[in-house]
């Protein structure tokens, strides 16, 4: 029998050439719809999502092809919100990864199409994982993707995020739309390759945990860097997102608020990671994806300073 | 235990109230995105689909919650297909069931988030069913959803659909039109829930073929209709189908031809039927449908033999 190629986590070859190959095109399909789907699959994002799961997947035992299935259907759910969100009536968006948007270069129709048929390609990938499942943990995990995907998560985050003017500007807010739009595929990428593992309810507690307290960062500091790269470039350009009304937390609460709201949430994080590590060493990847946080972090606070110094010395002067 | 109420597929009311509140409401919705969901929830189509999937599970002995989770599950993908069919992109329509489209009321990106919180919720319920199933059945069924829901089935239907223009207009591009859009939901009503219920590989087939005979013979019903009615009522206003060119078999090939293909394809139905009758007489309710067609095929005949001496007595006189 020939030997498999190894699913190598770290081989982002492989995964690239995956996330292209996961979804057959037949023989009879519409030549404009072809073109599209061979564009999508032919611009990956970085395969950071499809990593994780594998190194989470590995320290659960689980079965590299589940894993690799998990993986490839996360990444093309996360693409296909993408294209939604990039649509005219969404964040009009025209470009992406450095390419035209999908619904620019073939019109919006085919894009959502595309997306769609990401999407059923993703559900029957997650199934295959799930049915190799014992059947009585088969129920917990479909419930636990649903809820992230949908109505409780993803959805519901793109849709404050749409409706962000008609509501309060608040740190709750802001952080609600974060839950959905960015912690959702964050908590789907370390918990459902380790629910499929096996792993024990309390480690689940533990990833689910770390998953929110970094997505709830990582956003916090993609809004700090909206606000504070506008106004340590030109001391004039209004944030972006203020610009046009999209949730900002460091907006919502001001920079140092949120300086600190993030460095209370890494706390937290930090908190949790050390007792799931000293459960499972195998999770040990999640420490250097703490180091980047924490480069991302000194980057924030490093420019709120500077921000703080100007003020200062304006004030001074 | 309080004794629940029978799932009895004749219920219209209960079919009914099953589809707007298969889909639970979470109380940290977004104002916008729950109005627009209660919206959807409360216009659901005439849940003929829903009793035809109760049906063939009764036929299997298939249990009525698998059976039901599947009637709601494929009515919500089909709505989800026609709030996408009716965007400005696609099919620009501005009203459905009475109603104006949800895109109109509560705007394009709204629309988007509720069709796919409903997809999102039909997996989820499809999944139950199958998950009930023994485990080594699961991967045939789920593959079969799959085909019919994606690339292979549905989403090819409408791509086809939207680039009509660009294809030529042959029967057999109708008709490839035709088995993606209309006889893919065809086939899993019929099919799905005989798979649950462990039907033998033989009576598949044969509901199959059913699905497909039926569904090119509605849909060339409705093209025929689209023809002769503009022709019988005014004589002179174009057909609708041909003004927009769409895919329509009785302007690919003509009146005549396409009633001969409609009569050939409700022939092999038939005899499909009796077999399938013979091995499963449980499926009898069909021999109903196959009468309603009937009445449809009559009708659609009856034009056609009008226009055909309205155009002989114009060449006469």
């Amino acid at each position: 029998m020939p030997r498999e190629p190894k699913l190598d986590e770290n081989n982002s070859a492989l995964l690239t050439e995956s996330f292209r190959t996961s979804l057959p095109l037949p023989s009879l399909l519409d030549p404009g719809f072809e073109d599209a789907l061979r564009h999508v699959l032919s611009n990956p994002g970085s395969m950071v999502r499809p990593r994780m799961v594998h190194r989470v997947g590995s320290a659960y035992h689980l079965d590299p092809e589940s894993a690799h299935n998990v993986a490839i259907a996360l990444e093309y759910f996360h693409t296909a919100s993408l294209i939604f969100d990039d649509l005219p009536c969404m964040d009009n968006a025209l470009e992406r990864r450095g390419a035209p948007c999908v619904h620019v270069e073939f019109g919006e129709a085919t894009a959502i199409l595309s997306a769609l048929a990401l999407i059923n390609r993703a559900y029957a990938l997650i199934w295959r994982a799930v049915a190799a499942c014992p059947q009585d943990a088969q129920s917990h995990i479909t419930t636990y993707i649903e809820k992230r995907l949908g109505v409780e998560g993803l959805l519901n985050g793109q849709s404050l995020d749409l409706h962000y003017s008609t509501l309060p500007h608040t740190r709750e807010t802001t952080e609600r739309v974060a839950r959905g739009k960015t912690v959702s595929l964050i908590r789907l990428t370390l918990v459902v390759p380790a629910m499929l593992g096996g792993a024990p309810a309390r480690e689940i507690q533990l990833l689910e945990r770390i998953a929110v307290c970094w997505g709830l960062g990582y956003q916090a500091i993609d809004d700090l860097k909206d606000v504070l790269q506008s106004t340590s470039e030109t001391g004039k350009t209004a944030a972006r997102d203020e610009l046009l009304d999209r949730p900002n937390i460091a907006s919502a609460v001001g920079v140092c608020a949120a300086v600190e709201r993030l460095e209370r949430l890494l706390h937290v994080g930090d908190l949790t990671l050390h007792r799931l590590l000293l459960r499972r060493p195998a999770l040990s990847f999640l420490s250097k994806l703490r180091g980047d946080l924490e480069r991302e972090l000194r980057q924030v606070t490093d420019s709120a300073c500077e921000m703080a110094e100007e003020g200062i010395s304006r004030t001074r002067s």
